[in-house]
């Protein structure tokens, strides 16, 4: 399939490196007839552009996004989707003197040991920039799962050593939360505590990493394939492809693993004429497929590697070296900020996957 | 690609129900001339056996696997190979009085409303014993590893309430430690509590959750492709498609969010001529391609769903009922201790596929 | 998706070797609910078995097939099913003298040359044999089109100099042809040439060519997918992939570079309510896509390599060396006997991937 | 996979409709370190621009074709290549009258049932502009197949009643009487001859169908993959993608049912150190698989469906209707003409990806 493709039948194929010409994504294999334009792919966009906060990157990118093909007169063809950002504020200048480092924590170096050639500016390829067409891609699956009802949640739950208190808390006081919030945090109180840990970090020079959860509306039974395609499974693997997220939980995730079966055994329930189970250990999904509860699932990032101190490394002519930063470089201090959008796209590109293929599970 | 098929060029089909005439895999992209007998399968499939120990369930299987094309005069030929396990000690009839009832944590409720149509007997095609083909796929992709140079060991550190403390322990180390272990476990002492846990849940007629970790001995360096194929994400697919799979961690896990970025950055080192990091909270992997550093996963397991206890839960018609067991009925207390070979399996097909991959990525 | 693997949604992977234990098919992705018995299989597997006729290979397999999985109580349960046929009449000891020699027009010297090791016996995986397995999982996808309404008939339209006049036959005619012919060919006249023309070919020791046409009842509009999955894109990989067949044609075929723009377009028409296009040099497809008239293939089989007569050759050492065989030894005088069945079957697993896929294109 | 997306390892996604913004190519799997420039892509892409010869459409495309990733410092990364072109001259005035009459022998009334939204104009994603990145996308592939020494050879063979004479005319004298042509026919008195039927077919505001043949420097032995990716499985694939192709030859093709076992048999000679065939009847192919001879194939063209002359045929509503043109609208008279670029691009683009399958085959 590509290891720069995703999906069955929704699929999305994202290209570009960081300091290249542009970044894009193709989608292939969305149903014809779904309503969408532009603007409703850019409101997604902004919500996750760098140099939104005092908390994310300085690289000030409009990331206008132009949708080149697979929608006229703002109805969906059923041919690919066609999605470019141009990239604007590309200065390159300061990966010349980086070139010969090996950066921890970053990928210049496998991608080199792989390719043999290696574009070395700005993280090329394993650039979270790639991830801004994610989103541009995910604002069309989120619009497809509209279309059966189904809505998502992401929020951070942790950053550094605060963590938000969400436990229980009913979808819709969620997301009024985070409508008040400006660090995608339902919290109010550990978002201040959060806001603070962050400004000290900056101070310091240093970075957090942080931890996402994320909640859906009930989801219709039987999304999620057996085995090999299970939903979680694809989530799992969703999740741990963006960049920096180093674990993934459903429902009761490790915790599991210090419970007693007859704790964890959601009981069915008849509520309302629907089958329920009382609680939702499972995060909504049994034997890899959706059950009818809501889909909950936590993931975590490491910290941002690109630190202001100093950090000893090699060059790559494995001599020791080490890696300053000028005092005006600044630099993400924690990934989570702008990984929630990226996360609740991932999951959207899943869950609409899931949608189409179980259009053909049965005659 | 198939919800019962993994693997991009080294693909591994299954097939079979638990109650079914037999349950099988094929493997179609396995390379020729790897030198593979029914034995070394058969070796590695008699460590996952049920009736092994009193930890597992009581089914009398003897699991025979045999090879039924793809392999001549003990090597390979590059065609596919079937692999078959006759199903020998079936009985159905206790599933007929289940089958009316809902059985919470399992997967018939999701299966019958998403095809209609369900085999009701023994969790069907979502029963455990689907992994059985699992490890016999996963044994000819560890040979194929072997002529790599890759080893992986596998091994329980957590059973309900009790850990195992095996960080930082050296492979050859731990290999040694299952070498005496009744339960896969490189701890002894934790062994011994472990064990207690477990005998004392079986008297309380309840279940145990439980994590495994698995190491390798270092990996070759450009194992994984960019962006959605990067080795985590396949590995998470990988580990989250084994039935009753909660979470998955590469490296630093979870830990991580409540990490700073000085911590986790694991610092290039140069030692006996190789490119190193002192530290490996990355677990082997760096921009989703393995760094020539062993690879380091943990998974969780729920406690199983089948007890001795009375469950309350529903019928197909939604009515109330309670499930209740025979004194004489016995299940496996906890999963892990099978889960064990399974997930070294899924992480050597996945390792396999990765090193066919790798051979196209250059001239 | 693999070498031996056919589909996207309704996949068949087949697997074995001519003179292995057994072959094999799996296919995955079957919707639920669709009732099918063994002794349906059965029956279409005897119309291709080997023996059947004085004109086909005298090797005697009963050629019994078994569903191991995927079918419970006569219905698909939506998980893999499983098809088994065991090799019974397997001797080998002939192809001992064979396999220091290079067959011309067989497989042996390309496969030996890419994979390095290579199974001698009875032509193994490049063996015809191969595709009975093929017929078994197509009779899954007939009974699939059947609740679709669609019928296909396949039929010999060549051997040597003798061809079929079947042009502009109504479909109902020439089914009811081929219920009274010997060879499936509905042109009583055509078929007594043919016999014998094949007659006298047997006795030369010597082998011919010949050609199938399929029909279709009209297909319901919009099977088939743009650009790289038009629908006879994908009917001649098909055939292609059936051993010995070197050409393709949908409707007007070869034919077509010899017409005008003013012959060959169908005009569109309103009939009985619906629309029809008047001729149909189209095939059935436009754009890829079928249009709801008849669908129509032609293929080319070539004659088969093994023949009585002696032929000059090289040894796997580069000596020249002569095959010959011994009076006693029969062989195939023309594949297309055998072939029909596997055409017809290709076809219905190519439409049942396209309706299943068909579902997807829209919301 | 996708139906707007070709081969495995070596993968090709197209998108664009032909009045949209741009149309495009990203190729996903192509191999770090190839060199290649925009400049040698755009060499390819003029080849095949539409005004070029009296005897294409007039649609005055400049054809800019611009690398946007995948490429640095005139070397692949390994990552993505996307490859786009903006559509200029596009005058969708024309479309509006049509967009009610269904016009035969096109695209928009499949389309238009399939998908229940269509653009009506230019043919939208059905036209053979898309075939334009196919060139483009082609061209990077004909750079990795020259790095394994493989050159390819396409020419028309025939267009309405003229035929080529170019029987076993040796690789390079077939390319030196291409560069003398001005119709990429290397038989001179058979291209006069075209040309005049080319004329005639004009005055008559009429269009002719055509054949194309393709061949190449002898391939390495192993190139293609057993049972359904057979090289020729997957040629006749890619060349039935074609829009507009109606039929696929391999070696003796059709001729092969005329033919006997002991004339059409080629038999084994050693040459030069080498094991070729005496005759080519295979056309360099044997079980799927590339045996060390050319590669020899055939396509037919049916004659393009834009015809000047009035056309008979309904309305959307179903009302019989009348097609007419303008005096002055001109219409490629026969397809051929720009075919034989994309034949060629498609011949490429399947031997890349086997030339990359090959090397997952041993170990």
């Amino acid at each position: 399939m590509g290891s720069n493709q995703f999906g069955e039948l929704f699929k999305v194929m994202t290209w570009g490196e960081s300091h290249g010409r542009a970044i894009g994504a193709v989608i292939d294999g969305c149903p014809a007839n779904l309503e969408i334009t532009e603007q409703e792919i850019q409101a997604k966009l902004d919500k996750r552009k760098p140099g939104n906060s005092p908390f994310t990157t300085p690289r000030k990118e409009p990331d206008t996004v132009e949708i080149l093909s697979g929608v006229f007169q703002n109805k969906t063809l059923g041919t690919p989707i066609s999605l470019i950002i141009y990239n604007r504020d590309v200065n390159s200048s300061s990966y010349e003197k980086l070139k010969e480092l090996l950066r921890p924590g970053h990928a210049d170096y496998t991608y080199r040991e792989k390719y043999g050639h290696h574009d070395y500016r700005g993280g090329s390829r394993a650039s979270a920039r790639e991830t801004a067409v994610r989103v541009a891609a995910g604002a069309i699956a989120e619009k497809l799962l509209l279309h059966f009802g189904i809505r998502l949640s992401a929020y951070i739950i942790q950053i550094g050593s605060v963590f938000a208190n969400v436990k229980e808390t009913p979808f819709e006081e969620i997301e009024a939360g985070l409508q008040k919030s400006a660090l995608f945090c339902p919290d109010q109180r550990a978002e201040f505590a959060m806001i603070e840990e962050l400004t000290q970090i900056k101070e310091e020079r240093d970075s957090l990493g942080g931890a996402i959860e994320l909640i859906s509306t009930p989801l219709p039974v039987g999304l999620g394939d057996p085995i090999f395609q299970k939903l979680e499974a694809n989530l799992a693997n969703a999740m741990l492809s963006i960049p920096a997220c180093k674990a993934f939980e459903i429902g009761s995730g490790f915790e599991a693993a210090s419970m007693k079966g007859s704790e964890h055994n959601d009981p069915f329930i008849h509520e309302m004429g629907k089958v329920k189970t009382a609680t939702n250990h499972a995060g909504g999904i049994l034997g890899g497929i959706s059950n009818g509860m809501p889909l909950k699932i936590r993931v975590a990032f490491k910290p941002p590697s690109s630190i202001g101190r100093p950090i000893q490394t090699l060059t790559t002519k494995n001599q020791k070296a080490l890696i300053t930063q000028p005092k005006s470089a600044r630099h993400d201090p924690c990934v989570v900020v702008r990984a929630v959008p990226v996360v609740k796209a991932m999951c959207a590109l899943t869950l609409a996957d899931a949608l189409l293929l179980r259009k053909t599970a049965v005659l």
